[in-house]
C-alpha cells in the first residue's frame, strides 16, 4: 500500500486553509470547524488506518440546512469535500483529501419520525445503524442490514456504501432497505432520491447513490423500511470434512429453495481462532463449519429447520447442533461476530478482503485460497458470508516484515482476479474507497469506467466530492497495465472474459 | 392527448429512409428490415393507441450482434432508435420516431440457460414474461413479476419500464428480480449492467437502467431471479360497506406486520362490471372488496389467514370468503385480472390511470377521486395494487364526444397531482413514455429534471435513444407553466410542498 502524501507547497496549503476555514466559519458556529493539528488527527483515516491524510478543516454541521451550506461554502471555493460518519469504514472511502474539507454528519444523529404503521423510519445520517433497531423495538420492529460495526457505523456511511451484514442474504443490502434519500448536491442544492411508495416517477436514482461513495452527493436523512422482528430464530451449526463440500452445502440449500436468514462459513483455521477467543462451542474437528439461521413463525421454523437438516446430511455434514434457546443461538454467533478480532490475536497484521462470487462457484474458490497459502507462503483464514457468496478471507501477515507485507498484497490481488474470474466482483459490501482502486481496473474496461466517471461528472462536473475514490481514472489504470506490462496480472487482465 | 405529427418535408424523409434502409440491409438480412408502408404499420402504436406515428423503417435482428450492428448504423448516420419489445406498453414508451428506426427485440426470444441450482435464467429480451415461469416450472420454480400482460409482454419491455404486477408487494417490482442486464450503448459498444453475485462493484446503475424507458441503452439479454414456487396458496375476499374503511384495512394489514403475496382492492363499479363479465362470485352489495392473497408452506398460509382474519374483522370487513380449493382461488382472481377488458364493456373508451401513493393515504385518495367524479361529471370505477400503494383508476368517457375527452384528461391530471400531493408518484408500474411528459413537469422541478437529462446525456450524448419519452426538456414544462398560469394546474403546482 502507497499512503505517500504529495503535499504542496506548505506555505500554500497554510494560505488555502485559512480561506477554507474563513468561509466555514462564516456559515457554522465556531464549535462546529475543527483545524488545528491535534484536533484534526482523529479523523486522518478510517477502518483502513494504512492509509492516512490530514484535511484542511473539518465541519460538523449540526443541522441539514448547515450541511447544504457548508457545500455552498465549499464549492464556492472550488475545494473538494469528502463526506463522514462513524469512520468504520474498511476501504478508506473516508480517507480525507489534504486539500479538502472533511464534512462530519456525525452531529445529524436525530431519529426524525418512526412510522410502525408504515413500517419506516425517517433518520438524520449520523444514526447508528443499531439506534434504528433500538428505537423500533418498542413496536415489534426492526432495521434489517447488520454489518458487524453496527453498534457504531451510522446509516449514512451504509448507505455510501451499500452495506450489507450477515442476514442481507434473506433481507438485502441496505439498497434493499432504504425507500429515500434527502441531502445536497456539490453546489449546495437540495435533492431528493426515492419515495415511500414502492416506485418513483423518473430514472431510478437511488440504487446508484447507494454504494456509490460520496461521489455523487451528501445525504442528510434517510428513509429506511421496517421489518417485523421474527417470532423465533434458531441457528444450527453443520460441521464438514472437507471445505469443497461445505461449498457445495450452501449450493445445494438455495438450490433446494431454502433462503436462510443467515448462512456463514468459516473454515478451520478461523474457528480454532475463535473458539479460544470466545468459546462459542464450535466443532474444532470440521474441516469448515457452516452457521445456519433459520427465522419466523415457530411452524415456519421447525420446517426450515427439518428442511435443512435434510440437505445439510445428504451434503455430507459430520455434526449438526441446532440451538435450543436464544442464550444458545446468540453463543453461536458470538464466535462468527467476533471473527475479525480473533483474527487480531494470532497474528499481527492482516488484511481482510472483500469478494464476491456466485455462491455455486465456493468450492472452486475455496481451493484456490488454500492453493495460493502456499504460492505466497502465508496462511488464511476464511469467514464467508456463503449464502450470498460475499468472502472475508483474513490474509495472515506481519507488516514489520516488508516481505510479508508485498505477498500478502499479491495474495489478495490474486483472491479478487480469481473472484472476477469466476462471474464475480472485487467487492462485496466493504467498497472500493482507495483500496480497491487498482482491482476497478482489473474488473471493468476503460470504456465501463469511463462510463462511470461520465455518470459522475453529471452529478459533479469539476470532481469535488470524495475526489480519488471509488472509480480509478482512466490514466491509472493504463499506467497499472504499463508497470505490469507481461506479469500475471497482465496476463490475468488479457484472459478474462469480457462480461 | 395531442398526436399531431410534424412530418418533415416528405422527400426529404424520403431520401433519409433510404439511406436508413440502405445501412440497415447492409448489417441485416432482406427479411429483416421492413420500410414499406403496410409492413411498418404494425409498429405504429403501443397500448397507448392514441399515438401514432411512422418509423422509418423497422430493424428486426435476430441475434445480439445484430442489435449491436443496428444500433452502430443507426448511431453512424444519427439516426434516432426506439427499442420495441411486444409493443403492450400503456405509457407509449414504444411510440415510433417518424425520423427513426423501430428496433424491435421480439426475434431475440430464446432462453439461454436456465440454472435451477443457482436459481436464475439467462433469457433473451424477447422472451415473453410468462414464458419465463413457464420452462422454471418443470423445477418448481417461477418468475415472480406478472404483470397483466404477462402472456404477451416481453422480459425486455418489463426491464425498459420496471414491471410490476399483482404480487410485487411481497415479491417486488422488476428491479428486485434483475440480477443482470446485457446489452450495447447507443454507439453499439457492449454493455454489462450488474452481475449474478449480490453485489457489483462499482456505480449500481442495473437499478438506473431499469425502468429508464429505452433511453440510456438497448438491452439483449436478462438474467432474472427465480423463486421457488409456493407450496399452497389461497385467496381472501373481503367486503366493506365502505371505500374509506377498506382502504384503512390495507394500512392495518401492513401495520400488523403481514405483507400478503397479493393485496388488491376494486371498488362496487368495477365489481359490478366484472362480475357481469366472468362470474368470480364477487359480493355485489360491498362499496368495495379487498383480494388478500396468502402463500408459503400451509401453516404458513393457515397462520397468516387467521392473522389477516383478525385484522380484517377489526377493520369492519361485512363479509369475508377464503378460496377453499386452486379452482375457487384462481376464479376469485379471474375477476381482478379481467378488470380492463371488463371496463372495455360499460364504456365505449377509458382512461387508465396509474399512480403510486403511501398507502396509509388510500383511504383519503379514495374520497378525492369520488369527489372528482362529481367535479368533472365523469365516472370512474376503481382497481388498485392496493397493498404497495399503485392506483388505478379508470375513467370512463366516449371518445368521440370531445368535451368528455377533455373532462377525463383534466380528471386523470387531477388524480396525479393529488397522487403527488400525498407524497406519490404520477406513475407506479406503467411508466411516463410521452403520456405522461406534462406529470412530470408537476412532479418534477427543472433541477431535478436537468439532473435527469445529464444522466441521459452521460449515456447518449446526442440523444438518439427513444428521444421526446419519459423525462420531458425543460422547456417544455416552462412552456406549461406558461399555459397554465393562474389556471388550478398552476395553483397546485404553486402549493406543492419541494421534498
Amino acid at each position: 500500500m502507497d499512503a505517500t502524501v504529495t503535499a504542496p507547497n506548505p506555505p500554500l496549503r497554510v494560505q488555502r486553509q485559512r480561506e477554507v476555514v474563513a468561509a466555514l466559519q462564516r456559515v457554522l458556529p465556531t464549535r462546529s470547524v475543527l483545524w488545528h493539528d491535534e484536533s484534526v488527527a482523529p479523523y486522518e483515516c478510517d477502518g483502513l488506518s494504512a492509509y492516512r491524510q490530514r484535511p484542511l478543516a473539518v465541519a460538523l454541521p449540526e443541522t441539514h440546512e448547515e450541511v447544504g451550506a457548508v457545500l455552498k461554502a465549499c464549492h464556492a471555493l472550488n475545494v473538494p469535500v469528502v463526506a463522514r460518519g462513524a469512520g468504520t469504514g474498511l476501504s478508506g472511502g473516508a480517507l480525507p483529501d489534504n486539500l479538502g474539507v472533511t464534512l462530519s454528519l456525525a452531529r445529524l444523529n436525530r431519529i426524525v419520525h418512526l412510522d410502525p404503521l408504515a413500517r419506516t423510519a425517517i433518520v438524520q445520517c449520523g444514526v447508528r445503524n443499531l439506534a434504528i433497531s433500538e428505537a423500533a423495538a418498542a413496536h415489534g420492529l426492526y432495521y434489517a442490514p447488520d454489518p458487524s460495526s453496527q453498534i457504531a457505523c451510522t446509516i449514512g456511511g451504509n448507505v455510501a456504501e451499500n452495506a450489507g451484514g450477515v442476514h442481507c442474504l434473506k433481507y438485502g443490502l441496505t439498497v434493499h432497505n432504504v425507500l429515500r434519500v434527502r441531502g445536497f448536491t456539490v453546489e449546495g442544492e437540495s435533492l431528493t432520491l426515492g419515495s415511500e411508495a414502492l416506485d418513483a416517477a423518473g430514472l431510478d436514482l437511488l440504487a446508484a447513490f447507494i454504494g456509490s461513495e460520496g461521489l455523487l452527493g451528501v445525504a442528510t436523512e434517510v428513509t429506511v423500511r421496517l421489518l417485523p422482528r421474527p417470532q423465533v430464530a434458531r441457528c444450527m451449526l453443520a460441521s464438514f470434512d472437507d471445505i469443497g463440500k461445505a461449498g457445495d452445502a450452501v449450493a445445494a440449500i438455495i438450490g433446494a429453495g431454502l433462503i436462510p436468514a443467515g448462512l456463514e462459513m468459516m473454515d478451520r483455521p478461523m474457528t480454532a481462532a475463535v473458539e479460544d477467543f470466545v468459546h462459542a462451542g464450535y466443532d474444532l474437528e470440521a474441516a469448515a463449519i457452516l452457521l445456519v439461521e433459520s427465522d419466523g413463525t415457530p411452524e415456519e421454523v421447525d420446517e426450515e429447520i427439518a428442511r435443512l437438516t435434510d440437505v445439510l446430511q445428504a451434503a455430507g455434514a459430520t455434526r449438526l447442533d441446532i440451538s435450543a434457546d436464544e442464550a444458545q443461538r446468540l453463543r453461536f454467533w458470538s464466535g462468527r461476530k467476533n471473527a475479525f478480532p480473533a483474527t487480531g490475536r494470532i497474528s499481527p497484521d492482516y488484511l481482510c478482503m472483500d469478494a464476491s462470487i456466485p455462491r455455486k462457484r465456493l468450492a472452486e474458490m475455496l481451493h484456490a485460497i488454500n492453493a495460493m497459502q502456499t504460492t505466497y507462503a502465508l496462511r488464511c483464514v476464511n469467514v464467508f458470508h456463503a449464502g450470498d457468496g460475499n468472502l472475508h478471507p483474513l490474509i495472515l501477515f506481519d507488516a514489520n516484515n516488508p516481505q510479508q507485507l508485498h505477498q500478502a498484497e499479491a495474495f489478495g490481488n490474486d483472491i479478487l482476479r480469481t473472484a472476477v474470474r469466476l462471474g464475480g466482483s472485487i467487492t462485496g459490501e466493504h467498497g472500493v474507497g482507495v483500496e480497491k482502486l487498482d482491482a476497478m481496473c482489473v474488473q471493468f474496461s476503460d470504456a465501463e469506467r469511463g462510463q462511470m466517471l461520465a455518470f459522475k461528472a453529471a452529478f459533479d462536473p469539476q470532481g469535488l466530492l470524495n475526489p480519488g475514490k471509488a472509480v480509478p481514472l482512466l490514466a491509472r489504470c493504463g499506467e497499472l497495465r504499463g508497470v505490469v506490462k507481461s506479469s500475471a496480472l497482465n496476463e490475468a487482465l488479457n484472459s478474462l472474459p469480457r462480461l
